[in-house]
């Protein structure tokens, strides 16, 4: 089983994921995942460090071909930017015999989702889902992703904006918006998001810097359409308005 | 309070907006939704028609500003093509009390990421997520983007394909993807996705027919990119790779 547990609160954690980790004898995956799982879930941990997502995968397939009913562990949903992916490239790659594993993968609520929950309906039209991670794509590609994206007025919501070895890419990225986007359209930082130590902060692309990301961060990026509405003593709502003009 | 159920299965409706269900007195939405709502949800339902969300939203702004607990129900998440931006269009145009109004989103599975997670990881790498309704934004804009996220090679999730009123623009929308992208990408229609009448089609750019789809499919193009692992007397697997060729 590979499966997403949400962003954090245990409440956006789906049954069907409660009932798999419930049942699994082993569970793997990056370590401070393993540790948002409750206590009360009574498997073998095998927790890793960050950037081994091969070798982890072919440790669960192992684990799973020799009998164990293993879960493989993501934050958010196990099908954006994490480990499904992964693990569908270590069966191509790997021992035949993982292709006849009984491999379910489950969704969960993703990072973008939450955030987006969180400040109002910002991806409520149409969007793009990008991440900014140069490790395993060329950066021109993102940028002209970033470009194309823009271009055609879709929201954008960015994944590992930033990270000790990435610490510029969020700051160009935001610098080729700025060039295509006016300066006005909304930018949304939200760290930790559904967590004890949560962060949200809604600015402007004008004012928007690479610095107030982080790795736990995903950062939206709205379009010339996005709405805001202030409301006095409280955060604004953003959304996307259904439609768009003739 | 705004909510998405999920795409159908009730272990993917998450324990927060079970727990909004149980609490609300009135529940707001599409007849059809509210009709997947637990017969234990013992709260007065204000079913509606489709294609009259804002209607649907200032009965529901109407209701809360009168002291009642309302919950606006959507498929999947509330966010995405959903509730959420009409609810909040509702408030920027309508009665000045609505905007100190206690109105929270709670995230749900949207339907790209049950679709997702049943045929492998399509979306485990940089996607874009459109809707094909012309009812409110002119065809031309959604070519357009069709044409922006084809020629940058994301993966796309096409929502609300066709409709009764909506015959053609499916196969439109097929014929611009073939004259951008090889025939071999990987084209996946999804109908009634985790409920007892899904249906899961597996074909090729090339093969795909507008008339595949209805109101109730959800349509993910791949990339070039794709993989696609075959398995013996099983439906293929596909993912997309984390990384990009240099």
């Amino acid at each position: 089983m590979i499966l997403g547990i949400g962003p954090g609160d245990p409440r956006l954690c789906t049954p069907q994921v409660s009932a798999a980790l419930a049942d699994a004898t082993d569970l793997v995956g990056y370590r401070p995942y393993l540790d948002r799982v409750a206590a009360s879930v009574d498997a073998v941990r095998h927790g890793s460090d960050n950037r081994v997502e091969l070798d982890r995968a072919r440790h669960a397939l192992s684990l799973a071909a020799g009998g164990r009913r293993v879960a493989v562990v993501s934050s958010g949903d196990a099908g954006v930017f994490a480990m499904a992916s992964a693990v569908f490239e270590a069966i191509e790659h790997g021992d035949a015999a993982w292709c006849g594993l009984d491999v379910a993968v489950m969704p969960g609520i993703s990072a973008m989702l939450a955030v987006a929950a969180r400040v109002g309906a910002p991806l409520g039209h149409d969007f793009c889902v990008l991440s900014l991670s140069d490790n395993l794509k060329p950066w021109d590609l993102i940028l002209r992703r970033l470009r194309a994206a823009a271009e055609a007025s879709f929201a954008i919501a960015l994944y590992n904006p930033v990270s000790r070895a990435r610490p510029w890419q969020l700051g160009e990225a935001l610098a080729l918006l700025r060039d295509l986007l006016p300066g006005t359209v909304p930018v949304v930082f939200a760290t930790a998001i559904s967590r004890p130590e949560e962060q949200v902060a809604i600015t402007t692309l004008a004012e928007a810097r690479g610095d107030q990301a982080d790795m736990r961060t995903l950062v939206l990026v709205g379009t010339e359409a996005t709405r805001l509405i202030r409301r006095p003593g409280n955060t604004p709502w953003l959304y996307a308005p259904r439609g768009a003009p003739s």
